[in-house]
């Protein structure tokens, strides 16, 4: 088994700072006047960015070449407590020349059945579906 | 349902920032000299911090004077691809003045089984058990 660690300290109110094991920080906050990502904004983006780190790790040894990655999450939570997601949708936003959309496809589909850690701690509760879109180049890039 | 959204771009390397519907932002990050924590730490800390703001908050209801709040989470992954998460323990350190344990289990057990939206996601994939320590104050406190 892989142990993973990380520490939460009130700071004030419903603000808590929370660290992994290295000391690397972030602010989690909830209620009025809040000042950071809540914690369940935080888990969608703990999958988006387990997903994001995967797909563009692929794609760069594919030699895809994205000049922009973008994550979009949208998550059903119940209307009831626990509201706990049931469903989610990761929608993601390349850019880039010449980009592979079978190459993108592929990433994706090894993220979501292979790799993502999150993805696999999720399921089976949360239905997760995962769809892509390449833009066009912002202009100026 | 409730509707929940989050958005990622990706930075450099492996970094990305990550941002809520307000766009209050985090960074995440992996791999050599991270900046961030990881996806998989970020989602340790969105089960801790959901839990903390639940357990904070029914103990200011309760009266209880609590001067000193941590909490600490150890997860336990697969060894094989995809490595999600297995089992965590969630630990509560708290100090404060004339503190009622019967209190604390009480609000513990409120957010793990009604309260904790994060908690509900996790669960039935992951065992997540809760426990706590009363600690004497710092010096100086």
């Amino acid at each position: 088994m892989v142990t993973t660690r990380a520490r939460l300290v009130l700071e004030d109110g419903l603000r808590f700072r929370g660290a992994d094991e290295q000391g690397r920080s972030i602010l989690l906050d909830s209620g009025e006047g809040a000042v950071a990502p809540s914690p369940v904004a935080l888990l969608l983006l703990a999958l988006g960015g387990c997903s994001g780190m995967d797909v563009i790790g692929i794609l760069r040894k594919k030699r895809q070449r994205v000049t922009a990655y973008a994550i979009e999450l949208v998550g059903q939570r119940r209307d009831e407590h626990p509201r706990g997601f049931t469903a989610i949708e990761i929608v993601h936003h390349l850019s880039g020349e010449g980009l592979d959309p079978q190459a993108i496809a592929d990433a994706i589909e090894l993220s979501d059945t292979k790799y993502c850690s999150v993805h696999a701690t999720l399921v089976p509760g949360v239905t997760v579906t995962s769809r892509f879109v390449i833009d066009p180049p912002a202009a100026g890039e």
